[in-house]
């Protein structure tokens, strides 16, 4: 029994008499219960695979604020970790990838990971997730893009320039083909795991789409997620089971994407969300799109944002109020309360007949 | 005597018998004559500040390429550096400002510089490229915009997330305005002088306007570029002086951007031409658009794209070549002649009537 299905109407444009808001890295270093349970963990990687430990921090900020929905603790980089190619997270330094991928050979000696038993770390900490959550609100699982996680993948870590893979797609454009294809295949079993295991919604981070061309973007980033898309299972436990794409600085491509097969986009807070509603024709619902910035603001401000932004989706159900990117780890947790209080209060008026 | 004004016709949307190009940064790290004279200055700053290499450095690119503009070789950080807020270029490290303003009293101490004393430097560059390019071509001045270089005044350097502006944006917006309201001051008589000093077109660069809402867009980026082109002295040696505006990850407001005043609009590679010459219907002037990444691929493929990125912005005048973005370092000079024999090769039919 779900108690709170508000996230779940919401993403399937039905009904809801107030708008439902979650945070993108709402488990995460901004937290210092988070911080505390990450140092007895002793590595991110560690924190990540132990499912008891992702567990306790997916539903730490649930104990702080009234969200309407917990999402996995886990990353994006579980896949190429399972791919057996040497994932690291380095301090400050962010993810590193030891044997990157930049060859046909190199791909020629990737196998799709079986997510029960490569991945079984994940599924547990979904099964444990959704018995301590006990119905309170839905959990959300999660994947990266098949073209995000392919940058980490041939680039070796983080990127500002994206040469590597870029140089592929432009020379060897097959190879890159058939790495996205791998990935493909991954995120579709990893994501159907997810579901089987009790993810009661799905997202699928491109958090680096928005460095390609139009053409390299429908091509390399939006097919891939396409084909994911067609394959999931839509349906558990008797209930729709939503699917949320999220292009970082992909305004322009919101039309496009609409017709993916997916049930909602994410939104950053470049776009406004009354053009991006107009983009998508309410084929979609929305979610989004608060600067993250914006909570290093005093709460007065932070509420008058979180009106602008209710505001600009308008009257009407579709839309899930959440930031336009990851909270940032120096935001005050007051801060973010304060934000989730404002959606409370300011939203049911938007959705009154 | 211009002997070629390609690209101020093609600015100014007027006839040309082929596609006039040239390179963001072609002046920079991928020449090896460049990374000589840079070494033979001993740093970065001493490059911008020494007038013969300044000089130098803006013809060598010329020397190898038949290119249709110089662009002055210099530094949008000219202006907090003559502020004195203690501009530093560390090496892989990107530039650093020792003493970051904060506050309104910050702002209250910086007094708008004078251009033709304390950045003489700049002007004497001017002067002596235009006499060595002896009309060859024309040559291009530039500033930062008053966002962009008010996010390193405020930041201390380069950022990511844009924190401390953005929550001086949110909470004390009369103190951002009064930095740019002194930016805006600034980056006029600069202009104006680089103008008078023999400067034949100028671009504005606003690398970092694309991190803001589409409302903060307008008023903290846009606006302030408006008030600049507004008191331009747009005509000089018998000849129009064509401003261009380049917003990186600007392609949403492409639209708004064309009634600023400006004659031209640089588009990276996000932004298909064909849609951006729509969104402009044809107002202003169009440069750029090619992948920079693209300069990684052979030749083959280079001409490929080249022919791409002509054809996508079809026939009629008012195309300048350009990339996207800056040339990266680690590209190959023949790559980047490539490119630039394509454009002559490729580009005449789209002007024939």
């Amino acid at each position: 029994m779900l108690k709170n299905d508000l996230l779940l109407r919401a993403l399937l444009r039905q009904p809801v008499e107030r708008t439902p808001v979650w945070m993108m890295r709402q488990a995460g270093r901004y937290l210092p219960e988070y911080r505390a349970t990450r140092a007895r963990a002793g590595s991110f990687l560690k924190l990540c695979m132990t499912p008891e430990l992702a567990c306790e921090v997916t539903l730490q900020p649930l104990a702080r604020y009234p969200l309407d929905a917990a999402i996995l603790f886990s990353d994006i980089l579980t896949i190429p970790h399972a791919l057996g190619l040497g994932l690291q997270f380095e301090t400050g330094e962010g993810p590193r990838i030891e044997r990157p991928v930049r060859s046909r050979s190199d791909v020629a000696k990737l196998g799709v990971p079986d997510p029960n038993t490569e991945l079984r770390y994940v599924m547990d900490a979904v099964r444990l997730i959704r018995r301590e959550l006990n119905g309170r609100v839905p959990l959300i699982g999660f994947a990266g893009s098949p073209w995000t996680v392919g940058t980490y993948i041939v680039e070796g870590g983080s990127s500002r320039e994206f040469s590597n893979i870029k140089a592929m797609m432009y020379e060897e454009p097959a190879t890159l083909h058939s790495l996205l294809e791998l990935l493909v295949e991954s995120t579709r079993l990893y994501l159907n795991a997810q579901i089987a295991a009790g993810a009661q919604a799905v997202m699928i981070f491109d958090t680096w789409g928005g460095v390609l061309t139009p053409a390299q973007y429908r091509e390399f980033s939006l097919q891939p997620m396409e084909r994911i898309v067609a394959d999931l299972r839509r349906e558990n436990e008797g209930r729709r089971v939503p699917v949320i794409l999220f292009t970082k600085n992909g305004g322009a491509w919101l039309n496009t994407m609409a017709r993916s097969g997916c049930d909602a986009l994410g939104v950053d807070w470049t776009t406004d969300l009354a053009d991006a509603r107009r983009a998508v024709q309410d084929s979609v619902a929305l979610q989004g799109n608060l600067d993250p910035n914006c909570l290093y603001a005093s709460p007065q401000t932070i509420r008058t944002e979180v009106a602008r932004v209710l505001a600009s989706y308008g009257r009407g159900h579709g839309h899930v109020f959440n930031l336009g990117h990851g909270i940032h780890p120096a935001v005050d947790p007051e801060h973010a309360g304060a934000m989730i209080a404002a959606v409370h209060e300011l939203s049911p008026p938007y959705h009154k007949d």
